[in-house]
C-alpha cells in the first residue's frame, strides 16, 4: 500500500516518531537506521529512508551525542579578528574539522574578560575539545588547566603559556625572528628596528627574542624595538614616530604583516625608498603582504600543516612536554634589499 | 555539617546527579537551580551552585536544548573567504549572537555541492536559525524553501533570490551601482568601465544593473564591463587585459574592493596616474580599503545595521515581500578626481 506524504505542521520538527508512523515501523528501527554499523533489515531500512525523505526528517545529531558522548563539536574560541591571519585560519580550521565529519562551534573572546567564562559556555555544548586562539598571556593559565582536567581537551593555537602543561601548536616564533634577523644581516642592515605586537603575547616575545639573539651573534642590536598592537594602523605611527625622533632605522621587522604594511606605507609617505634605502620583512604571508603594492618579504607560517597537527593532537591527547613546534620558512618578495637566498 | 569537595575523576564529564549528591538535594532540584525562573528555595539554590561551583559543574545546554526546543545555536553557513568583507561580517554575527545569550555554529560552503546539503547537516544540531552567505545563485532555491518550510527559518545574508520568498537582509546593491555612476559622472567620467565579480551572483547582477542604469541617464552606457571573479588577481589581470587591447576606460567601477584593488595596482603597473587620469571606485569598504597605499574612494556597506536586522528578522519571522534592503554609503577617499560631495 501506498500512503500519500503527510508532511507536519509547518513550525514543527520532524521528529522520529513522524517518521516511524509515515513507514509503519517501530520508532526503535527509525533509530537503527540512521545508526551506521546498526542490526537492521535492508527492507526496513529502505522503508525508513525513503519516509524520512518525503517528510524532511533529518536525524537530530545533538540527541544521539548525549547517548554516545560525542558531540562532534569542536569549539573555536577567538579573540580580536583585526589580524587577517586568524579569519583565515578560523575557515580552514572549520573546513578540516568538516572533512573529519565535526563541526566548529565558533566563540568569540573578549580579551578583557577571563577566557574561562567563554570556555564554561563552550562546555555547556557538549563539546569534544576547544582550540583557543590568541588573546593575551595574562588569561588566566590555571582555570585553562582546569577545564582540561574537566575531560574537554584544550589546545592553544599559535600561542603557548610558558610553565604550564597545555597543548599548544605553534609556528617556531623564536626560529622565525632568528630567521628575520638573518635575512636583513644578509642584505646589509646595520640598523635594524624591531616594531612589535602587543607585548603581552608569546609571538612578539619569541619573535623578539629571536631577532634580537641572531643580532647579537652579530655584535648588532635593534635601534629601536617599540611595540604596542598587532595593527596596521600602528606600524604606520610607531614608524613616523621613530623618524621624526631622529632615528632612521636601515630595516624594519614589522612583528606581523598589517604592522609591516603599515611600517611600509608610512616609509613610502617619508620619501624612503624600499628596498633601495631600507629593507622590510614581515611575519605570517596573509593574502594581503602578496600585493603588487606591496610584494611583502616576509616569514610564512605554515598554516595547513599546524591546523592538520592540531586536530590530530587534539584527537589523540599525549602527555605534554612544550608547545609542538612548525618551522616557518621565508617568503622572498620585493621588499629586501639584495637577491634573496 | 561541612562536606570536603569530591572532584570526580578527571576524564569524566560532572553530571548533575554529582552535584544533587554533593549538595545532598534531588536531581530535579539541581535542574531547576538552573532553569531561570524554576520554583525552588533560595536555601536549595545556594546549596546547588555552590555544590556545582566546587565540582566544576556546567549545565548541559545540549540536554536543556531537547526539552525546551530553543537551543540557541545559529548556523552561519559561508561560501569562500577570499573576500575579507565576509569573515568580518561573521565575526561581528558571532558577537552579535553572543549578545543575544545565542552561539555561532560555523559551517562551510564548498559552492560546487547543493547548499541543501549543509542546511541538512546543520538541522541536524537542532539549530534555531541558519543565515547563509553568499554562494552563487543557481544554489536549489526550491529545496531552501523546503528548509524553511521544515520550521527553521533560513536568512540570506547579502544576496537574495528573485522569485523566492525567503528571508534576505542585503545592501541595497542596484542604489550602490546607481551611486557609484553619479560619482564618477560627477569626476567628469565618459568612457567608464565595470570589472565583474562573480556574474552568478546577485550583488555582481544588482550592481551592475544599477551602475548601468544610471549611466545611460547620462547618455553613456560601459565601455566594458568583464566579469570573472570576486578576486583580487581577477580585477588586476582584467585591467591589464583591457590596457592589452587597446580598451582605455577613464574611470573604472570594481564589483568590491578587492577587484578595485587589484584594479589600482594594475593601473600603476601601467603607469597611469589615479585620480588625475583615471577614477576607480569600489564596493564594501573592508579595512583594507582604508590602507596609505590605496585610499580608495568606494560605496560602504552599512555592516552593523545589517547585521542587527538579520537577527531581528529571523527573532520575528514576517511574511516574505522581497529583501530587507539597507542604503549605501559613499565612502570619499582619494582615488575618484575631483573634490566628492
Amino acid at each position: 500500500m501506498t500512503r500519500a506524504p503527510s508532511p507536519p505542521a509547518s513550525a514543527q520538527r520532524v521528529t522520529s516518531l513522524d517518521v516511524s508512523r509515515e513507514a509503519g515501523v517501530s520508532q526503535s528501527a527509525v533509530s537503527r537506521a540512521f545508526t551506521p554499523g546498526a542490526s537492521i533489515r535492508p527492507e526496513t531500512r529502505r522503508r525508513v529512508l525513503e519516509a524520512a525523505q518525503r517528510l524532511g526528517y533529518q536525524p537530530n545529531a545533538i540527541a544521539r551525542s548525549l547517548v554516545t558522548q560525542r558531540s562532534g563539536i569542536v569549539a573555536l574560541i577567538v579573540g580580536e579578528l583585526h589580524n587577517p591571519f586568524y579569519p583565515q585560519a578560523l575557515s580552514k580550521f572549520a573546513q578540516a574539522l568538516e572533512a573529519r565529519g565535526k563541526r566548529a562551534l565558533l566563540l568569540t573572546h573578549d580579551a578583557r574578560r577571563d577566557v574561562q567564562e567563554t570556555l564554561d559556555a563552550a562546555r555547556s555544548y557538549q563539546i569534544e575539545a576547544a582550540i583557543v586562539f590568541p588573546t593575551r598571556l595574562t588569561a588566566t593559565p590555571p582555570t585553562l588547566g582546569h577545564v582540561q582536567g574537566g575531560g574537554v581537551p584544550v589546545l592553544l593555537f599559535n600561542r603557548h603559556l610558558p610553565g604550564h602543561q597545555l597543548l599548544s601548536v605553534a609556528c617556531d616564533n623564536h626560529a622565525g625572528g632568528r630567521l628575520a634577523a638573518q635575512v636583513l644581516l644578509d642584505a646589509g642592515a646595520r640598523r635594524p628596528a624591531f616594531i612589535g605586537g602587543d607585548p603581552d603575547t608569546s609571538t612578539h616575545q619569541d619573535r623578539l627574542r629571536g631577532f634580537t639573539e641572531r643580532l647579537a651573534e652579530a655584535g648588532l642590536r635593534p635601534v629601536a624595538a617599540p611595540s604596542r598592537a598587532f595593527q596596521y594602523d600602528w606600524g604606520v605611527q610607531a614608524t613616523l614616530h621613530l623618524d621624526a625622533t631622529g632615528t632612521r632605522p636601515d630595516a624594519f621587522f614589522g612583528a606581523n604583516d598589517i604592522v609591516a604594511i603599515g611600517v611600509l606605507d608610512a616609509l613610502r609617505t617619508l620619501g624612503r625608498r624600499v628596498p633601495e634605502e631600507v629593507s622590510v620583512i614581515g611575519f605570517d604571508n596573509i593574502d594581503e603582504s602578496a600585493r603588487l603594492a606591496y610584494r611583502l618579504t616576509t616569514i610564512g607560517q605554515p598554516l595547513d600543516a599546524m591546523i592538520e597537527d592540531a586536530l590530530r593532537a587534539l584527537e589523540d591527547p599525549q602527555p605534554v612536554d612544550g608547545p609542538r613546534l612548525h618551522a616557518p620558512e621565508l617568503i622572498w618578495r620585493d621588499t629586501v634589499a639584495g637577491t634573496g637566498p
